[in-house]
């Protein structure tokens, strides 16, 4: 029997994979499972991408131009302008969500056994597309004490190499919610110059930012023209993860034409999603204000809430819909596991996603955990109750 | 200014995009460009698929499963029952076009430096996906003088080393339309065997088959149950290109749970795509009657009339809508610019895509070419006129 590749030997299982077994026997005891562990939002879709798809009236669902289609990216580079970014809609591609982005720019950049370095925790995900790619990803560690503030620039130099190509960041942080400042972008940026190495920006989580602060692109980062690579998805802004549309942006044009090579491989990108995705374009101002309000809204009970638990500790985030918080205990999986297989609070439990499967270092985030708030205010309220009473009773507690 | 990667430099680029400029420039000058060049059908979209989409209701655009939508792939399990492939929705996975199917089979089975080899002329794409995964082609020649028959199995047998890890074929072919015997399929399946390769198939062109020839998947054939991989897409059996929707098959349980794997970390094949696919199982048996008898009529009309012209000659193949033919060139590519740049016969002329771009080996097919008949008849009737009329004018013949 003819064997498989090391790269697919090497590919991680999902952080949260493993746990899928005891939550689906929770729900067949009759258990209700609360999923703080998935980044799938229950906010609507503005109703104007819907509708979109509901009048399709074309004869034949044909293939886009294998960067999109002409006039949905001209309307984006719109958009961006909105944002203060000025972009040609030349200097941007449609792909199969933010995912083929990602993988589309290590292709364009790396060779097998190039490196990239990227802060830790990071979306578990880079792992996967790196191993594709062959590329090998070089964590550099945040802390939770910090509330993952970016780690000090000497961290980052002491790992490049001659084969480091790029720093991967993702702005706000899947999973910890942690909004860049102005001036780690610049101390970034003069990094990136000085050692012509790329940066990459995974802004899908862009226009979530609370608290009245601002998201700052790195496409507006003065000087980094040539090296800044924007990764965006239209998953999470809109609440249509299904319809598989990203953006690659950069403003290198030799990046952009390599990437379209790629492109042209696998032909288009989803024409279905890119209609929805430009009729969402239009979508009011005022469902992105109920958005922000609920989001931070429910970021305030969840956080709040597990602040207000003995030994928890989580710093509020301000950006994305994610949190990482410590708990009081020696192995957060082991715990989560626990919550499926053993525990129930008034026939209702949580599911979690352990935070050490966003560490690439061995052993660290061994006590934290991630949480989605992408569940109603009363549901997060119910989970915080749930968490709380499952620390006082869980066995194996630090 | 960071370089690109090597790999992005080796990216082809497509047969045909060096022509895109002169055929724009054709048709800015007013001349009508009749497209024999591309695979985009102009048959229309099942009205089920249409109507499923028109009827989309949910409120929210959601992620699927990473594999598909369980009951997508459960009915796709009982269309392949049909065709006498027995298989369970396990051994098969949704992925994002029959392309991504292609990239996850070569991430599972190769790494850095695998060989897989393949039968030429074929899909110039194979290329961008070989080179992604890092892997080598090795050609093999099939030539137009046996209609491209398979090559002889001691070819095959030697290029075999022990970097070989798989042989593709597409069956039945792009871009010559040829449509495997089952004995030849037996032959690769014996070979497969012996050597312990996997033997990946591409069908994504399985039901046109026509003058009353039947398609044979490796899927049947015994004993090679853990060295098939099919690929398989929606994109022109309902032609509807745009939902990106194929299906990576295998009963190889390894294999489909190191793919999963890739498929996780871009976490979901199209949601809309899928709805489209699962409606279009039940496209009535009368739409591909219709679709067949058509595209048969185009064939005799393109083929005959190619063979009709002096010096040129076309096998006429059994299956998919393309065809390779021999024209008295000594260079096709440069016919085919100048088709675009200096030739029209009543204001009209026609792309064609020199078969150069669907060979490995360098200088083979130079004066073939490659015709999609994916237009109406008429339009085939003028299009061989007009390559009769080039081809008299032609100052550059062989
Ligand atoms: C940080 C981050 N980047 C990229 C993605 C990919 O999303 P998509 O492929 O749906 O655009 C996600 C999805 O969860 C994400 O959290
Ligand atoms: C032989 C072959 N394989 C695979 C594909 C990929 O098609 P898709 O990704 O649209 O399923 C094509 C498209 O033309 C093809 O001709």
């Amino acid at each position: 029997m003819p064997g498989i590749s090391k790269k697919g030997l090497q590919m991680p299982e999902s952080p949260i994979r493993k746990l899928v077994p005891f939550a689906e026997a929770a729900k067949r005891k009759g258990t209700k499972v609360y999923h703080l562990n998935i980044g799938q939002p229950d906010i609507p879709t503005p109703e104007v991408a819907l509708e979109a798809i509901r009048n399709f009236n074309h004869k034949v669902i044909e293939y886009s131009h294998s960067a999109g289609i002409e006039n949905y990216r001209r309307k984006l580079a719109d958009y961006y302008a909105i944002y203060g970014i000025g972009i040609e809609y030349t200097d941007l591609m449609i792909t199969t969500g933010g995912s083929e982005a990602i993988t589309f720019a290590l292709n364009s950049i790396c060779d097998l056994g190039d490196e990239v370095i990227v802060p830790e925790p990071f979306y578990a995900n880079y792992n996967g597309f790196a191993i594709s790619a062959g590329v090998k990803v070089i964590p550099v560690t945040s802390t939770i004490d910090t509330g993952f503030a970016l780690p000090d620039i000497e961290q980052f130099e002491s790992w490049i190499t001659p084969r480091t190509r790029a720093i991967i960041i993702c702005n706000p942080g899947n999973p910890t919610g942690y909004l860049y400042s102005l001036q780690e972008l610049l101390k970034l940026r003069d990094l990136c110059l000085k050692h012509d190495l790329f940066l990459i920006a995974d802004e899908v989580y862009r226009e979530f930012a609370y608290d009245g602060t601002r998201h700052h692109s790195i496409l507006n980062l003065e000087g980094l023209e040539e090296h800044a690579i924007v990764i965006d998805s239209v998953s999470k802004r809109y609440s249509m993860c299904g319809v598989r549309i990203g953006t690659l942006i950069s403003r290198n044009k030799k990046l952009m034409a390599t990437a379209l090579k790629f492109a042209q491989a696998r032909l288009s990108p989803p024409t279905l999603g890119q209609i929805a995705a430009e009729a969402a374009l239009d979508t009011p101002q005022s469902y992105f204000d109920a958005v922000i309000s609920e989001y931070t809204h429910r970021r305030n009970i969840l956080v709040d809430g597990l602040n207000s638990i003995p030994g928890v500790y989580c710093p509020k985030p301000k950006g994305a819909f994610y949190c990482v918080a410590k708990l009081p205990v020696h192995n957060a999986e082991d715990f989560a596991r626990w919550l499926l297989a053993e525990f129930s609070y008034q026939e209702h439990t949580v599911m979690v996603a352990p935070a050490n499967g966003f560490y690439a270092t061995p052993h660290k985030g061994e006590n934290e955990v991630r949480l989605a708030y992408v569940l109603k205010a009363d549901d997060l309220q119910h989970s915080v109750e749930i968490l709380r009473h499952a620390l006082t009773h869980y066995p194996n507690k630090a």
